[in-house]
This record gives C-alpha cells, sequence and structure tokens, in this order.
C-alpha cells in the first residue's frame, strides 16, 4: 500500500476543507456569533496544521497508485473530514456528544439530512450554514473536487481514475475517461450553475440570501437539512413547487446536461435512465395523489405535496412539506420503495439508483427466459448498448451486498426496541441517503432517541450509501491491508 | 410447447391426488363426519374423472420434453392440485370462500401453513387430516413422488430431470441425475422413516393418534399448520422438545441421511452448510434465551421456548409455542432474518436455503477484493468443491429475483392499510414457507382479515417461494408461451 501517497492526497483534502470552512467563520463574524466563529476557525486551522504537517511527512511519495490505493483513499478521506467537520459543533457545544456531531456531519457529507436535532432554528447561522455546505460539498464529491482543481495535469490520471471511480455514483465514470480532469471541472461548472438559478428562483419566492442559500445547498446535493424545524413545510406553495424542480434537476444523470449543453436532444429523448426516471416520479406521484387526496383541502394542494415528497425522498433529498408518516400505509410503502430505487447514476442522488435497476430487471428476464430455453445465449443491450456480463454480474452482486448491509444493520438497531417499521426505514433512509424514515424517525421526529451504538451504525450506513459500499467495506477486509 | 405430455403428466397427478384423498374419506366415514367424508369422496371422484379425460385426451403424446415443459408443467401441476384440493373446504362449507380455501390449501401443499382460519378444533377431523397431509405431499413434492413410483424405467429420463430440477429445493439436484428415479424412492423411503419415528416419539409422550399423525406431517412438510388452537403451545415440555429436534432434522439436507446411512461421518462433519445451519440455529437460540429470559419463569422454560421458535421459524415450519409477537424487537428481528435465510437446500424447509446464504457470502467477500485487486482471478470453492461461475452468479440473480418478488408483493398488499411490520411479515412468512408473521398475522391471529386482492398475492407468493420462483414466474413470461 503505498501509504505516502494517501497521506499527500489526504493533506490536500484538509487544505481544502480548511478552505472551505472560512464563509462559514465569515458568516459567523458578520452574524455576531463569536463562539461559533471561533469554533469554526479553529477547526479551519486544525485542518491546516494538520495538512501541512501531512504534507511535510509525505515528501517523495512514490507514484504508484492502484485499486487499492483509491478505494482506501476515499474511504479514509471521508472518515477524516468528517471527523474535522464535526468539531465545531462539538466545540459550541451546539452538539456536546461526539457521536452525535459526527453522526450530524456524516450525514451533512454523505447528503443523508438525518438529524439528532430536535429543532434548528435557535442554532448559530453559521453551523447552519456550515451543516447545509456539507450536503453541496458532498454532493458532488469532495475528492473529485480536488482532482479537477488540484492534481497535476497529465501527470497522475491512474490515481484520478481509481479515486474518481471510488467516489463517484454509479457505474458510469468509465465514458469520462479520457479527459477526467476536465469532466471534473465542467461538473463542477455546471454544479455551480444550476445552483445559482436555483438560488435565484428562491430569492424571487421571498426567501432570504441564507435562507436561499441554505436550501439551495440542501437541494443540489440532494441532502435534506433545512433551516427551519418544518423543512419547507413553513414556505409558500411557490417556493415549495420550485424546490420541487430543482431537486428533480439534481437528481438527473448530469451527463444529460452534457447532451443539452452541445444540443443533442435525440439522445436526450433516447436515454432509458432518464424516461425510467421521470416514469417513477410520475406513477408515484400520481398514486399518491389518489391516495392522500382526503387529507388536504383541495386536488391542487395534494399534488403539490406529493410531488414535492416523491421528488423529495426519489432523489433522497429528504426535504418535506407535510408529515408523511400520517399517510396511509400504502402511499408510505411507495416512499419506502422509492428510497431504494433513488435517482439517476451520475447525479448527486443517492439509493442504488435507476440505471442499476433498469439493469437488474434485464437480468432477472433474461434469468426467467434462461430457465426455460436453457441452450439460448442472449446478451443485454441497453439503449442500443450492450451490457456486459461484467457489468450485469456485478450489478446483481452490488444488490446482493447492499441488502447484506441493509440485513445486519437492521439487526444491529433493533436493540434499541423501536418498531420494525422505524428501524427498517431508518436503515433504508440513511444507507440510500435520503433522511426522514417512518414512525419514531419520521419527518417530525429526529435520530436523537437511539443509542450510541445504533447512531454508528447508520453512521456507517451513511458512509456506506454514499460511497457506494465498496470503498467503506474494503476498509474492513484484511486482504486489503495486506502487504504484497 | 408439448402439451400432450403435459397433459399425460398432469393426469397422472391428479391419479395421486384421488388416492391421496381416500384415507381423508375414510377417517371422515369412521369419525362420523359424513358430509366432510362425502365432500372428500367428491373430490377424489373428480380428481379421478378429470384425469381419466386428461389421459384419453393425451394419448400418443410424444416424448420431447425440455426444461421449458418441465418448468411450465411443474408451475401449473401446483395450481391444479390446489384448485381440486381445496374443494373439500368448499363444498363443507367450513371454508365458504372460494378464495380462501385456496388460501388454505396452497398454504399446505407449499408448507406454508399461514391459515386464514381463526379456529380449527371445530374442524371435522378428516378435513384436518387432509389439511396437515398437504403438508407431508408438498414437502418432498408431489412431482418428485410421481416420478418415484410411476415413470417408466429408462425411457423418461429428460423429463424426470427436467420436473426434478423444477420442484426440488436447492441448487444441488445435479448431484443425483444418474439414477435420478432410485433417488428419488430413496428419498421418499427416507421421508417415510423419519415421519414414522416422529409419530412414535409424539404418541410415546401422550399424543392422540390424530393428533401424532397431523403434527408429524406438518413438521415433516416444515408446514404448520396444527390441529389445536394455539399450535403446539398447550402439549408438554417433552412433545414441544421432540417437535423441536425433528423440525431440526427436516431442515437438514436429505444427503446427509445418505452419508449417514454408508457411514461417512467425515463427510458429514465437513459439510458446510450443516455447519453453517446449525450455527445459525445455535447462536440464534442464544440471543433469543438472552433478550427474552425476563418474559418466563425459569431459564430452562426460555431456552426451551427460544429452541422451539428459532427451530420452527427457521426450518420454515410456523408451529409455535409462545406468542412471540410479544417479544422484544431484537429477538423479533432474528426471526424476521431466519425467515429469509431458511433451511438446508434438499430438505423440505423453505426460504433462500443455507447453502445460497454461503454462496452469497463468498461471493460478496470475492467482489469486494476484486474492486481492491481488479487483476486478481479467483475461483470459488466452498467444502473443497469449485463453484462454477454460473452457479454463483445465479444464485445472486436468484436473490435479486427474490428481492423483485419480495417488493411487488409488500407493495400490493400495503393497500389494506395494515401495519408496514405486518405486511412486511406477512410476504416474508409466505414467500418463505413460514406461515406466522408479526403484528396482525403473528401467532394468534390469522390472514383471514386482508383482502381478496392480498389473499391473491400472498397464495402467489406462496407458490412462488415453494418451487423456488421460476417454475411460476415463467409462466408469467411472454416468451414462453411463444412458438418455437
Amino acid at each position: 500500500m503505498n501509504y505516502k501517497k494517501i497521506g499527500r492526497y489526504l493533506s490536500a483534502i484538509l487544505g481544502i476543507e480548511a478552505a472551505f470552512l472560512i464563509p462559514a467563520v465569515i458568516i459567523g463574524f458578520v452574524s455576531r456569533e463569536t463562539p461559533a466563529a471561533l469554533a469554526l476557525l479553529g477547526t479551519a486551522a486544525a485542518c491546516l496544521l494538520c495538512g501541512v504537517i501531512l504534507f511535510f511527512l509525505t515528501k517523495n511519495a512514490p507514484n504508484r497508485f492502484y485499486a487499492r490505493e483509491g478505494m482506501v483513499m476515499t474511504g479514509v478521506a471521508w472518515i477524516v473530514i468528517s471527523l474535522f467537520g464535526c468539531l465545531p459543533f462539538v466545540i459550541t457545544g451546539a452538539i456536546p456528544h461526539f457521536v452525535d456531531a459526527f453522526f450530524e456531519i456524516v450525514s451533512g457529507f454523505t447528503t443523508t439530512g438525518a438529524s439528532i436535532l430536535p429543532e434548528v432554528e435557535s442554532m448559530p447561522k453559521s453551523l447552519l450554514y456550515w451543516r447545509s455546505f456539507s450536503h453541496w460539498l458532498g454532493g458532488m464529491g469532495v475528492l473529485v473536487f480536488m482532482m479537477a482543481f488540484l492534481s497535476d495535469r497529465g501527470k497522475d490520471t491512474g490515481s484520478t481514475v481509481h479515486i474518481l471511480r471510488a467516489e463517484s455514483p454509479g457505474p458510469e465514470v468509465e465514458k469520462l475517461v479520457p479527459h477526467m480532469r476536465d469532466s471534473s471541472i465542467v461538473l463542477y461548472v455546471l454544479y455551480v450553475i444550476l445552483t445559482v438559478l436555483n438560488i435565484i428562483f428562491l430569492m424571487l419566492g421571498g426567501m432570504t440570501m441564507f435562507e436561499a442559500v441554505c436550501t439551495a445547498f440542501g437541494t443540489a446535493g440532494t441532502g435534506g437539512f433545512g433551516v427551519r424545524n418544518d423543512s419547507i413545510g413553513s414556505f409558500s406553495p411557490y417556493l415549495q413547487n420550485v424546490t420541487t424542480v430543482f431537486m428533480l434537476l439534481f437528481g438527473v444523470n448530469f451527463n444529460i446536461y452534457f447532451l443539452l449543453r452541445f444540443g443533442r436532444f435525440r439522445e436526450i429523448r433516447k436515454n432509458i435512465e432518464l424516461r425510467v426516471y421521470l416514469g417513477f416520479f410520475a406513477v408515484s406521484a400520481i398514486l399518491i395523489t389518489l391516495t392522500t387526496r382526503f387529507l388536504y383541502s383541495g386536488l391542487g394542494e395534494t399534488i403539490r405535496h406529493a410531488a414535492f415528497q416523491t421528488a423529495s425522498i426519489m432523489t433522497t433529498t429528504g426535504y418535506t412539506t407535510v408529515d408523511f408518516d400520517v399517510w396511509p400505509v400504502f402511499p408510505k410503502t411507495i416512499l419506502l420503495i422509492l428510497m431504494v430505487t433513488g435517482a439517476c447514476a451520475g447525479s448527486t442522488g443517492g439509493g442504488i439508483k435507476c440505471s442499476r435497476v433498469i439493469i437488474l430487471w434485464r437480468s432477472l428476464r433474461r434469468y426467467v427466459r434462461k430457465t426455460v430455453y436453457p441452450s439460448k445465449v442472449e446478451s443485454m443491450k441497453i439503449g442500443g448498448q450492450k451490457v456486459s456480463e461484467e457489468v450485469s454480474s456485478g450489478v446483481s452482486l452490488y444488490l446482493t451486498l447492499y441488502a447484506f448491509v441493509l440485513v445486519i444493520s437492521f439487526l444491529l438497531i433493533s436493540l434499541d426496541n423501536f418498531s420494525v417499521e422505524t428501524n427498517l426505514s431508518a436503515v433504508l433512509a440513511t444507507l440510500n441517503n435520503i433522511g426522514p424514515g417512518l414512525s419514531a424517525v419520521g419527518p417530525t421526529a429526529n435520530y436523537g432517541s437511539y443509542s450510541v451504538l445504533s447512531k454508528l451504525v447508520l453512521t456507517f450506513d451513511m458512509l456506506a450509501g454514499r460511497l457506494e459500499l465498496l470503498p467503506i467495506l474494503c476498509l474492513m477486509q484484511r486482504t486489503t491491508w495486506r502487504r504484497r
């Protein structure tokens, strides 16, 4: 294992984290929240110091950097930024317990939005900003950012590929390989443009600058931390609808925006993942409208809430406008299923991703046909492109791994004696980076009442979910650490 | 599709069903339950008549019989025997609604043991006997029986293989291929011996002949229909322990008994599936004992109940001695997970089977290693035997298919507005052929309050689960019915 090179990258990551803490520090001083501002500044200083020390310790790092280093580096980096990122909460006493603060910031970086806080409106603005900003950073990926702006052009392409592959959602990153660094920059530019558009639309609806920025961060990263106790519930219908639209936009594969940029509309129309994604959204929103109609005063209101909740859960954002825990079981079950399917690959959303669902569905049809006609050899095509055996069997292994993590987490947190519904939804909501679940972890509740063990399990699930299992799980496998 | 040959086999199956109804008819007349006896006799006559008609309609059936015919034949046969098998309940009015009666007998044949009856003690004995006997028949497989005793030796080996493969649980049937017919006979002989032993042990504990036979049928088939309203709860501790032991014995791969017969103890000791199976049992029983200790008066009693419930759920039998729905959530979650893992391949138990869990676990470890060392080629070995790529990827596809069926069923039955816990456990308990679930379908409740749609969905799940999904699902795929 090339520990030195990993350390080198970690030092860069810590430097970036220090830089990204500065806006929060400024907001703290401007809002006269001196203790919070100092805590944030202290954290930035600690990041910088550790980064510099690590930088000098890792001089002359050899260049070899393989998949193993990429995986380990990604897993470790996310844990490290979270360990530092939670310090402001602990130092200010806003979240006194370290495990709680760690849960909260991992929930931020992984764009989960699950909170242990019973209410947020009394929190210092600077801390709220940092909490929401962690969504924005985590959404596109901290390492993607580092690779886009720091790595030396031409050199290091090996590590670039391995790190991006480990951090990016969905099995699609390969396509961008030739100009990985450029692509990362373009991705971030797109991301910034969409976020700014979102802020503008929110401010046009009457949100303050602070609220708009924080809400847009939560939307862009498909995170879901709000700045009000009732999430988006007390904002106007216009603001709710704007958020619905932007959540959906951020759940789309960013490649679509590439295609849009170059006017390749035909390819967009034929994109199967996009169709399935929008189809899932439409069907779910309609079914939820039909089954929750009796709860709201008009059809318009019902559609608004149904569309908002559907978009929020499907894109794994986790904002809410109503308490969906009081809905009948059928619409709640739809939400539970959408938690798993998730958004598109190559978006900021979580879940197992629509593209995987499509591949799985095709694999299954072929599997059933194969038992009926054992001698028939059939290759799989999606959108005209052949899907290799490696990819399709990789996807079903991914689902299997997902199921194992789900089941083990479900068992461990059941020790707290919450209901099966609470536990199942808690695991689904963290593993898929949603945020709110049902019952005792529903939209009006929070994760604060779980034990320390359960919080650690759910924190693990958030990290595992965001990084698509492998970078976190490989840290736990002995062979990863073996000398070659 | 060779419809004639399929019809030919169906006529044999109907003949067998008619014959197997006779003991129930006799019990009916002996117990002076004339209406029930006549209903059973009428059903037997109907089976015989349809069988004979079908026999003459399918003369000169061509011999070609491939995987497609095997699959379709198995799926259809199970539906047909259930359609006839439920008639006695409908005719006598013991279960007035056809859907309910169909649910009940499918639950019998698939060895599920889920009931829509609020109480059974007032039922005619002959119907109770038929209900329990359906477990015994379904446990080892009705088609296996037909193949063992009816097919012409030497001829028809093609169809034998295809039918046995479709009906037998687990991916292991290949091993027995060379002398399939002999093996089927040996299997049935073993099955009879173990059942008789079970009856003797139960009668030694004071059960009446009738109770002992019915209970042994439910145990042998890992079914779970009881003859008392509280299942095994009001029987003596000795009888409960005997049942625990026999449930465990019937959950073992029957190959183990072959090995035992020939004194190959070393192979038994090294059998990984057996070890995992017993390991799961021991660990679960211990954890449940520790977490339910406070509910019972002594450690001995707690161990007895913990061991009984663990064995019952794990082998997918579904007998109960206590209402495990009042347990804390942790032991209940263990039971939910054991529902999925199930018993050994090649036993009468359901679930996804321990051998599949082992293969999945190994596949996952290899998958994680593969991401860390992409160039490493690794083959999988279990118990010294190489597991082919086809088998291992087939197993993860099987799990994927299982997950899809689970999720879709879960969604459909949620329309009835029972709790998430009820719905999830209902699907798990039927798809894995257990019987009782949690909450509104817990040990003291029944499936009667579900709507007709939900009952049909759960009936489908029982059939799909017993036949390991493919024979039932292929009936729903268009290409199966296409002319070649």
